[in-house]
């Protein structure tokens, strides 16, 4: 029997549409997966916590039932038109791995809890790793509750409401110490895939910075205002995305990417007035991320300067390239060892919750191959035997890890 | 007594909202303009007469009443939030014009025609010019009675009825021959302000060709793609975009305009996978048309072959440039130039009824300034001295067109 396969299956269903899945923060489909993770959870007695972002907690005890836990986890929720395994996997995969240790009666030293984090793709309200920032204090709780989706819902009302919020009957944890973090993923790129090897062992997730652009242009009558007078909001945008562009691919090592933009009024026979954009930026050099979002900058102030237009460029988010614990990847490469599995270092371009959680405690990410390297479409695939190897290895991890963490 | 000014005003009030003026074909507010016309109309006892569509006519007597008529007008229908002086100024003008005539006692030999033309804007069924269209016969008259509505009413339907219908004892008009057409109308741009003249005489109503352009590209995570295997649907966008504008810059005498433009899936960790966008060029010359319509081909060739994208070009419309009448352009500038007056010759870039009328008879046009060059907004205004002189301007066009038009 293949639960890691039959429970992605089942979850993925949740939230599916035609074009995959959409299963963002405080929706209907969130809370429902929220609450196919609880069943799961109880139906072997793992005790549920929630925090007030909902991030949801099942704990499995430990022998030193005083010792802070080993989270192990990922998140639930999908960008717009998401597939099944994108954080979906490392959540299943973390209840997988207490439901082996349970059904090899393997007794832990520290209590083990699988995690799933709240928000991570920030596709919704706008800040990503959502429930993993609260919960490691990176992010205030009160100004992220504040938060306002794009019809001006607010987190604070969304997770309030039956249909979308909180779990009912799972008690408010406020408890947020741990020993060690590990999270098992899709590696979302081509790198396994390529070098034909089964598991990652990632040696650091790229550093990340988020910006809002608007350019306030003016918009006018299509026809009469000629191509010399015209403030026109999307030009002016364009030329700044190609700027972007060539900018990543000048410097190396570096992605960037717009991935939302809009205009106004957006009508076929009006010029546009005002366009608004994201801008994503990553490397594994910070350095990098700073040429990068200066040429971005320098690319504002050309448009200011020879357009009749004022662009302005809002930073959302900076995370540092964050360099996973060293001392649990040694126990992560001699666990797959023991299994008779191959592993490869290789540092993820993706951002993930353990980004966060490395910043207040020993972090570790194990990578499985993506079919094609796609993720964020429906499509996104992994085959079944590299899932229920990375479960294993998962679990197998977590007894390395349980050794020597304090 | 400023009269145009005042049936403006009285005028302005016929389907006023909170965001502007609403006036649609075979709307309450349509019916209740026509009928504010055979008021003024009647007043002079001009005869009154209405065609199937809606177009209604106020004819004064000339010296040979068996001479085609020469016609002046606009139209009365507004955009949904429409301003006071966008067709309904040329309507207003050319009754005041009559009633110059008429106070003057000016024997013209061509009886002259206030024609107020129905549904120019297209805001409320699919065919803009819709009266002058079925008038010169570039529509066929059922075919237009059977539009639909987004409420699925037909034209017939709607001009069946007393409310929004044709006009009481009023006769139905079968005849369509005329000698010239004259049509006065608010410049909607910025140029006769910026050169601090009263009066324009329209050279030409540009051609307009609209084309929905395709960009598919791949979509995958903004983190792990790297910059070169990419297929972003956006930057390959941004490229034609730019082309475009630099095109109808160096081609000159053109506008092209990028106005509506979509991004799919639209998340700000997403590389665009699609994108849609519509594009409208417009010139005097149809060549130049022809010239920036191979720009953007090339440039989605570009993409096609340097960028992993496929985009594909669908024309949607295209109109051929309408020519105005050299010798009523002459006899315009010979009327202004004996009020004393000065006027520059300019295109339209905007759409008319001149733009129908044009295929089957004379046809010229004379622009009054747009204060800020705004239109179909609730703001577009012209100045009250700048609608007199337009008056006078088109009065003394008309004796100027009787004397040679055949």
């Amino acid at each position: 029997m293949s639960t890691v396969v039959e429970r992605l299956a089942e979850l993925s269903q949740i939230g599916r549409g035609e074009n995959g899945i959409d299963r963002p923060l405080a929706s209907r489909g969130d809370r429902l997966a929220r609450e196919l993770f609880a069943k799961w959870a109880r139906s072997h007695k793992y005790a549920l916590t929630q925090d007030r972002v909902g991030n949801v907690f099942a704990r499995r005890s430990g022998a030193r039932d005083d010792a802070r836990p080993i989270l192990v986890g990922s998140h639930l929720d999908t960008v717009p038109t998401g597939g099944a395994y994108d954080g979906a996997y490392g959540v299943v995969a973390a209840i997988c791995a207490l439901d082996e240790l349970e059904a090899n009666e393997t007794r832990t030293e520290h209590p083990i809890e699988a995690v799933a984090w709240a928000g991570e793709e920030g596709a919704r309200f706008p800040l990503g790793c959502l429930g993993s920032s609260v919960f490691t204090g990176a992010c205030d709780l009160e100004k992220t509750l504040s938060l306002a989706d794009a019809d001006g819902t607010t987190l604070r009302d969304a997770l309030a409401s039956r249909e979308t919020g909180l779990l009912d009957r799972v008690p408010i944890r406020e408890e947020t110490r741990l020993s060690a973090y590990l999270e098992i993923h899709i590696e979302q790129g081509p790198v396994l895939e390529r070098e034909g090897v089964p598991l990652g062992i990632v040696t650091s997730i790229a550093g990340q910075r988020r910006y809002r652009v608007a350019v306030q242009g003016t918009s006018g009558h299509a026809g009469t205002v000629p191509m010399a007078r015209r403030g026109d909001a999307l030009c002016a945008a364009s030329e700044i995305i190609l700027d972007l562009e060539r900018a990543a691919i000048a410097i190396g090592e570096t992605v960037a990417t717009v991935g939302m933009f809009v205009v106004e009024p957006n009508a076929a026979n009006v010029i546009p007035g005002r366009a608004r954009f994201s801008v994503d930026i990553r490397s594994p050099d910070d350095a990098k991320i700073d040429a990068v979002e200066s040429a971005l900058r320098e690319s504002a102030g050309r448009a200011n300067a020879r357009r009749r237009v004022s662009a302005s460029i809002e930073r959302l988010e900076a995370r540092a390239p964050a360099p996973m614990d060293s001392k649990l990847r040694a126990a992560i490469a001699r666990a797959i060892t023991a299994m008779g599995e191959r592993a490869i270092d290789l540092p993820s371009g993706a951002g993930h919750d353990a980004m966060c959680l490395c910043r207040i405690a020993p972090t570790a990410m194990i990578f499985v191959p993506s079919i094609g390297g796609k993720s964020h479409v429906a499509e996104e695939e992994t085959a079944p035997e590299d899932l229920e190897r990375g479960v294993a290895a998962l679990t197998a991890s977590i007894v390395e890890v349980d050794k020597f963490v304090i």
